[in-house]
């Protein structure tokens, strides 16, 4: 092993010149005039992964941009990790913000800024690393490893899926890691092993039949947005806790151990409150703001509209008001089915004043990797290895669809083993991969080899 | 009196057909390209007036459209009666939709059809005929008649209180009569004694700093758009009252009689529901339809919007949320007091968690003539007397700033002799008079200069 870490500092400098090198192609899916540099940029890592000792390596076609596969399937009886990432980048704008070119990976102070350092080229590469770090010093690997890296993640993975379903068998694996995400904090190596999902549905309610003159008729008839808010308003009790029957029925309670892992990490509401440019925190009364972020289910109204909104007093008593609100599940929650619990709630509260119409634009499930997984302790046995620390476990309170679309088609678990920082700018101007994480991620997937063999029993 | 009536019966036609000389011209007060035809406008009010026998008759210029002034003040000893209307008209797009020319009055079956006829020209011709059948028979009046006659009514009498102030002597009188709205229904002539003033409110909520991502933030601080909501819910209680401490403080209750006289009017809240196209109505408890909407004050959400507002689902948890809200008042609520009221009030229940800003952006005040009026009591008989039918009593909803005009710069009360119907096409495209109305109108007028002497003592 020391072999490796000492590999791993001798060629430092290398692998940052081939970072740059990767960085330096504007693979931004989303942009049609971009579309070459996306596939050069599949070629590149093809290229590269053929290099540094990948044996089966091939670019598949998509409708859209391309996946590259790379597998090494030399360590027999042990047992297969799929790495995902991906190659592709968000766009620049507004580029007069960057303090130095979004394309040419430039280092101030303990960083390294362009586009794609953090989310995903940088820690993509820190796979790279310690693949060749293996098969450079030994001409094997602890374990197996496929990878996959998509060209399509900032638009949608919109042909991953399709992926997934037809390549089932040569995906087959017995975990999966994804280097996308953030650690906790600058020195405070996490391992993130939830998140939440998602139930988005639209209200929408009719009044009267056509706008009417608040003045001839107010008094007469229910107005639909306070018809609305008092639907809003009911649907959260005074201890923050959300009133639609059956809505916690499959929610999975926190463990005494998930609840002192949380209260373990850095953490200060007040600050909290100040970034966010609030006097006090809100929420579910009983849980702590960490709890209620990433392991307690919630709802929101992300928008809201009806009557007159421009400037000035038009007195008008609106027909109509619609509201977007939105749900975040936890594990075991269903978002089909707290669908139906909210379509069937809000039909039974709205008032016969008014006529309500629930539609559900979009849903997605939590996920959840049990943090005394083979897969979550091998990874933090090397997070606290890599790193020199012991790593903390935290949870996301956000949605990353690959995960659930993994689980569900491929039936695998997923690690999620993040070195970025969470003010990495990473669809912002001045991206930025902090250099000690990039070592120390490197460090990491080299003991992440070596420890998945003791954990994941083949 | 029969000398009169005979007079009005004989020259049927011939004011028919001066009426339509009256409507010909495109007195459009909104449209720059009309400016010359709202002039010839006045013109020929100003010369018709003069050639009924009025005696001093001037033309005001303003700042925008002239003001025609008439006068006859041979009734030595008598009351004074000061004729408000207007001689300006509202645009006739969409014009593909009018069954005859709009500045060509029409005769289709009972009514009138044309722009004008019965917002305001039909109603103030009535009053032109009633002056000249008493001075072509009599050659005096019963009564001293004042008349001013607006070209800015329906771009809202811009320059009117400046003309109000700047001849308080010249305008002094002992009751204002204004016929430029509607009776109750056809065949029901009743007298509007009552309008509702206005208190219009903005309220602006800041939650987080910035939008923030639903997922990564949600359930840990409080969403401006349910803030919004819970505000806005508690404003009524479940009868319907509203909650601000001191609200109803200074409302006038509605006395027995006028109950019994509302209940006198023909009405139908299943037939109203059904117009509405709603399934149920909604207020304040304990006061039927009609009392709501005229004779208590309301708090209407007018128009509500904060976050994403578009197609699909962003996840957005919003920054900011906004609601305009409006207040109907009646006597004796004072616009400015209500909104100190409001404002108060939404600031103690605004949570700590946003923060809130509350704006005045529009008032004015309610207005009444009580039914036991000298001037009330005068119209009602000459109603009765016109329309061969007791008249019934009736309030409006919506505000006519100018009646708080003259109560605050002339000091006098107004009578509202309206002579339309509910239905009329005031602001679209068909816009009718009644020929009923019209001549029973007529016969009304001749009838309330001979009765005004009675019941407004010098």
């Amino acid at each position: 092993m020391q072999d490796l870490l000492n590999y791993l500092e001798i060629n430092k400098n290398r692998f940052l010149n081939e970072l740059k090198e990767f960085i330096a192609i504007p693979s931004i899916s989303t942009n049609p005039e971009n579309k070459e540099d996306v596939q050069k940029c599949a070629n590149w890592a093809s290229d590269h992964l053929k290099n540094i000792g990948m044996t089966d390596v091939r670019i598949f076609q998509t409708e859209g941009h391309p996946i590259v596969y790379a597998e090494w399937s030399g360590a027999k009886g042990k047992p297969t990790v799929l790495i995902y990432g991906h190659y592709d980048v968000q766009p620049v704008d507004p580029v007069e913000l960057w303090e130095s070119p979004p394309f040419e990976a430039t280092i101030r102070g303990d960083n390294i800024y362009a586009r794609g350092t953090a989310d995903d080229k940088g820690q993509v590469f820190i796979h790279f690393k310690a693949i060749e770090t293996y098969l450079k010093n030994y001409g094997s690997l602890p374990v197996n490893i496929k990878m996959i890296l998509e060209g399509e993640e900032e638009v949608g993975s919109v042909n991953l899926p399709k992926f997934l379903k037809e390549n089932k068998e040569l995906l087959k694996a017995d975990l999966i890691v994804v280097s996308d995400s953030s650690m906790f904090a600058k020195g405070v190596p996490s391992i993130c092993y939830g998140l939440r999902g998602l139930c988005y549905m639209q209200i929408d309610l009719v009044g009267p039949k056509s706008d009417l003159h608040s003045g001839s008729f107010g008094g007469s008839v229910h107005n639909p947005i306070q018809a609305l808010a008092e639907i809003i308003a009911s649907l959260h009790d005074k201890n923050g806790k959300i009133t639609i029957p059956g809505f916690y029925d499959d929610v999975l309670p926190l463990t005494k151990k998930e609840r002192e892992a949380f209260k373990k990490l850095p953490w200060s509401d007040k600050k909290y409150a100040k970034e966010l440019g609030v006097r006090e925190l809100y929420g579910e009364k009983g849980y702590t703001t960490l709890e209620r972020l990433w392991a307690r289910p919630t709802l929101e109204c992300n928008g809201i509209w009806g009557g007159f909104t421009g400037e000035g007093a038009k007195t008008v008593l609106p027909s109509k008001a619609s509201a977007k609100i939105s749900m975040r599940l936890v594990p075991h929650q269903k978002s089909a089915k707290i669908a139906k619990l909210f379509e069937r709630h809000i039909k039974k509260i709205a008032p016969k004043t008014v006529q309500v119409t629930v539609r559900n634009l979009h849903g997605g499930e939590p996920a959840i990797t049990p943090i005394d997984s083979p897969g979550v302790q091998a990874a933090v046995a090397a997070l606290e290895k890599g790193f020199n620390k012991k790593p903390l476990y935290q949870r996301e309170g956000g949605s990353i669809p690959i995960v659930v679309e993994f689980k569900k088609i491929l039936g695998l678990d997923t690690v999620l083993l993040g070195f970025g920082l969470p003010d990495e700018n990473a669809h912002a101007p001045n991206e930025f991969l902090n250099l000690d994480n990039f070592y120390g991620g490197m460090r990491t997937v080299v003991h992440l080899f070596n420890e998945l063999p003791n954990y994941l029993k083949k």
